[in-house]
Protein backbone atom coordinates (compact mmCIF):
# COMPACT_ATOMS: atom_id res chain seq x y z
CA UNK A 1 0.00 0.00 0.00
CA UNK A 2 1.38 3.44 -1.37
CA UNK A 3 2.10 6.36 1.02
CA UNK A 4 -0.96 7.93 -0.05
CA UNK A 5 -3.36 5.45 0.17
CA UNK A 6 -5.27 4.68 3.16
CA UNK A 7 -7.60 1.91 3.97
CA UNK A 8 -10.96 3.15 6.24
CA UNK A 9 -11.43 0.59 8.98
CA UNK A 10 -12.78 -2.93 7.44
CA UNK A 11 -14.81 -4.59 9.16
CA UNK A 12 -14.41 -8.86 9.66
CA UNK A 13 -17.27 -10.53 7.09
CA UNK A 14 -16.63 -13.72 9.24
CA UNK A 15 -18.23 -11.41 12.33
CA UNK A 16 -21.26 -10.46 10.17
CA UNK A 17 -24.49 -11.63 10.64
CA UNK A 18 -26.92 -12.15 8.00
CA UNK A 19 -29.49 -9.35 9.52
CA UNK A 20 -27.06 -6.77 9.86
CA UNK A 21 -26.76 -7.02 6.18
CA UNK A 22 -30.21 -7.36 5.19
CA UNK A 23 -30.38 -4.28 7.55
CA UNK A 24 -27.93 -2.44 5.36
CA UNK A 25 -29.26 -3.47 1.81
CA UNK A 26 -33.01 -2.62 2.85
CA UNK A 27 -32.97 0.93 1.99
CA UNK A 28 -33.32 2.56 -1.46
CA UNK A 29 -30.48 5.08 -1.56
CA UNK A 30 -27.99 1.85 0.12
CA UNK A 31 -29.52 -0.69 -2.89
CA UNK A 32 -28.69 2.25 -5.52
CA UNK A 33 -25.20 2.47 -3.94
CA UNK A 34 -24.30 -0.91 -4.17
CA UNK A 35 -26.58 -1.55 -7.34
CA UNK A 36 -23.88 1.18 -9.10
CA UNK A 37 -21.19 -0.64 -7.63
CA UNK A 38 -21.31 -3.82 -8.64
CA UNK A 39 -20.99 -1.94 -12.32
CA UNK A 40 -17.63 -1.81 -11.93
CA UNK A 41 -14.43 -1.39 -10.22
CA UNK A 42 -13.63 0.80 -7.52
CA UNK A 43 -14.92 3.75 -8.28
CA UNK A 44 -14.63 7.66 -6.44
CA UNK A 45 -18.05 7.77 -3.55
CA UNK A 46 -18.42 11.28 -5.61
CA UNK A 47 -19.13 9.35 -9.31
CA UNK A 48 -22.22 7.27 -7.18
CA UNK A 49 -24.43 9.64 -8.39
CA UNK A 50 -27.49 9.90 -6.00
CA UNK A 51 -30.06 11.83 -5.47
CA UNK A 52 -29.68 13.10 -1.98
CA UNK A 53 -27.29 15.35 -0.03
CA UNK A 54 -23.59 14.57 0.35
CA UNK A 55 -23.62 14.16 4.09
CA UNK A 56 -26.68 11.89 3.70
CA UNK A 57 -24.74 9.91 1.54
CA UNK A 58 -21.81 9.80 3.65
CA UNK A 59 -24.30 8.31 6.36
CA UNK A 60 -25.47 5.38 3.79
CA UNK A 61 -21.90 4.42 2.55
CA UNK A 62 -20.54 3.75 6.44
CA UNK A 63 -23.54 2.12 7.15
CA UNK A 64 -22.79 -0.36 4.10
CA UNK A 65 -19.21 -0.66 5.19
CA UNK A 66 -19.69 -0.69 8.67
CA UNK A 67 -22.14 -4.01 7.14
CA UNK A 68 -18.91 -5.48 5.24
CA UNK A 69 -20.87 -5.06 2.06
CA UNK A 70 -18.19 -1.96 0.61
CA UNK A 71 -14.83 -0.98 1.54
CA UNK A 72 -13.18 2.20 0.96
CA UNK A 73 -9.66 3.54 0.51
CA UNK A 74 -8.55 6.94 0.86
CA UNK A 75 -6.29 8.27 -1.44
CA UNK A 76 -4.83 11.95 -1.46
CA UNK A 77 -7.82 13.88 -2.04
CA UNK A 78 -10.50 11.19 -2.89
CA UNK A 79 -12.22 8.57 -1.22
CA UNK A 80 -12.58 5.04 -3.69
CA UNK A 81 -15.10 2.45 -2.77
CA UNK A 82 -15.78 -0.84 -3.85
CA UNK A 83 -18.58 -3.87 -3.31
CA UNK A 84 -16.85 -6.64 -1.01
CA UNK A 85 -18.40 -8.96 -3.82
CA UNK A 86 -16.13 -11.96 -3.63
CA UNK A 87 -15.81 -12.00 0.03
CA UNK A 88 -20.09 -11.47 0.28
CA UNK A 89 -20.59 -13.97 -2.40
CA UNK A 90 -18.33 -16.38 0.18
CA UNK A 91 -20.16 -15.29 3.22
CA UNK A 92 -23.55 -15.15 2.09
CA UNK A 93 -24.01 -17.21 -0.98
CA UNK A 94 -26.19 -16.00 -3.78
CA UNK A 95 -27.55 -13.16 -1.37
CA UNK A 96 -25.77 -10.35 -3.87
CA UNK A 97 -26.87 -12.21 -6.94
CA UNK A 98 -30.01 -12.05 -6.11
CA UNK A 99 -30.56 -8.54 -4.48
CA UNK A 100 -29.35 -7.11 -7.74
CA UNK A 101 -31.22 -9.69 -10.41
CA UNK A 102 -34.26 -8.64 -8.61
CA UNK A 103 -36.57 -7.51 -11.21
CA UNK B 1 -62.49 -22.30 0.97
CA UNK B 2 -64.67 -23.91 3.56
CA UNK B 3 -67.29 -21.17 5.92
CA UNK B 4 -64.76 -21.71 8.80
CA UNK B 5 -61.68 -20.76 6.58
CA UNK B 6 -61.17 -16.67 6.02
CA UNK B 7 -58.00 -15.39 4.50
CA UNK B 8 -56.37 -12.49 5.48
CA UNK B 9 -55.69 -9.61 3.40
CA UNK B 10 -52.98 -10.77 0.85
CA UNK B 11 -51.04 -8.08 -0.99
CA UNK B 12 -49.83 -8.73 -4.75
CA UNK B 13 -46.61 -9.65 -4.54
CA UNK B 14 -45.89 -8.58 -8.49
CA UNK B 15 -46.37 -4.72 -6.85
CA UNK B 16 -43.71 -5.54 -3.71
CA UNK B 17 -40.16 -3.98 -4.45
CA UNK B 18 -36.84 -6.05 -3.02
CA UNK B 19 -36.31 -3.24 -0.68
CA UNK B 20 -39.79 -3.60 1.27
CA UNK B 21 -38.89 -7.71 1.66
CA UNK B 22 -35.48 -6.78 2.77
CA UNK B 23 -37.37 -4.44 5.08
CA UNK B 24 -39.36 -7.44 6.40
CA UNK B 25 -36.47 -9.82 6.72
CA UNK B 26 -33.99 -7.39 8.53
CA UNK B 27 -35.38 -8.28 12.05
CA UNK B 28 -33.76 -11.45 13.94
CA UNK B 29 -37.52 -12.27 15.19
CA UNK B 30 -38.98 -12.04 11.50
CA UNK B 31 -36.11 -13.99 10.09
CA UNK B 32 -36.46 -16.38 13.23
CA UNK B 33 -40.57 -16.42 11.89
CA UNK B 34 -39.39 -17.09 8.39
CA UNK B 35 -36.69 -20.01 9.41
CA UNK B 36 -39.03 -21.51 10.97
CA UNK B 37 -41.99 -21.59 8.58
CA UNK B 38 -39.65 -22.90 5.86
CA UNK B 39 -39.24 -25.63 7.53
CA UNK B 40 -42.96 -26.77 7.18
CA UNK B 41 -46.43 -26.64 5.84
CA UNK B 42 -48.77 -23.78 7.54
CA UNK B 43 -48.86 -23.88 10.72
CA UNK B 44 -50.93 -22.46 13.88
CA UNK B 45 -48.89 -18.66 14.77
CA UNK B 46 -48.83 -20.05 18.19
CA UNK B 47 -46.74 -22.91 16.90
CA UNK B 48 -43.50 -20.63 15.52
CA UNK B 49 -41.77 -20.21 19.06
CA UNK B 50 -40.53 -16.92 19.89
CA UNK B 51 -38.61 -14.80 22.48
CA UNK B 52 -40.79 -12.47 22.79
CA UNK B 53 -44.88 -10.91 23.71
CA UNK B 54 -47.88 -12.14 21.91
CA UNK B 55 -48.13 -8.83 20.49
CA UNK B 56 -44.86 -8.22 19.72
CA UNK B 57 -45.06 -11.39 17.50
CA UNK B 58 -48.43 -10.02 15.97
CA UNK B 59 -46.74 -6.66 14.48
CA UNK B 60 -44.10 -9.05 13.32
CA UNK B 61 -46.35 -11.42 11.59
CA UNK B 62 -48.22 -8.13 10.40
CA UNK B 63 -44.82 -6.53 8.76
CA UNK B 64 -43.77 -9.73 7.24
CA UNK B 65 -47.17 -10.44 5.66
CA UNK B 66 -47.72 -7.32 4.15
CA UNK B 67 -44.29 -7.36 2.64
CA UNK B 68 -45.85 -10.85 0.86
CA UNK B 69 -43.05 -13.08 2.32
CA UNK B 70 -46.04 -14.75 4.00
CA UNK B 71 -49.67 -15.53 4.15
CA UNK B 72 -52.52 -16.35 6.66
CA UNK B 73 -55.97 -17.72 7.25
CA UNK B 74 -58.05 -17.88 9.72
CA UNK B 75 -59.59 -21.46 10.25
CA UNK B 76 -62.39 -20.72 13.49
CA UNK B 77 -60.24 -19.63 16.51
CA UNK B 78 -56.69 -20.92 14.40
CA UNK B 79 -54.84 -18.27 12.38
CA UNK B 80 -52.47 -20.40 10.06
CA UNK B 81 -49.34 -18.54 9.13
CA UNK B 82 -47.33 -20.13 5.79
CA UNK B 83 -44.56 -19.10 3.78
CA UNK B 84 -44.91 -17.80 -0.05
CA UNK B 85 -42.31 -19.32 -1.18
CA UNK B 86 -42.92 -20.19 -4.38
CA UNK B 87 -44.34 -16.51 -5.14
CA UNK B 88 -41.13 -15.38 -3.42
CA UNK B 89 -39.13 -17.40 -5.68
CA UNK B 90 -40.42 -15.91 -8.63
CA UNK B 91 -40.61 -12.70 -7.78
CA UNK B 92 -37.17 -12.83 -5.87
CA UNK B 93 -35.15 -15.75 -7.44
CA UNK B 94 -32.49 -16.87 -5.37
CA UNK B 95 -33.41 -14.72 -2.26
CA UNK B 96 -35.14 -16.77 -0.24
CA UNK B 97 -32.64 -19.69 -0.56
CA UNK B 98 -29.85 -17.26 0.28
CA UNK B 99 -31.23 -15.73 3.04
CA UNK B 100 -32.11 -19.08 4.73
CA UNK B 101 -28.91 -21.00 4.06
CA UNK B 102 -27.11 -18.28 5.48
CA UNK B 103 -24.27 -19.81 8.02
Amino acid sequence: MGAQQQEIDQVDLGGVEMVTVLQALSDPVRLEIVRQLACGDAMPCGQVRLDVTKSTASHHFKTLRLAGVIAQQDEGTRRNTWLRRDELDARFPGLLDAVLHAG
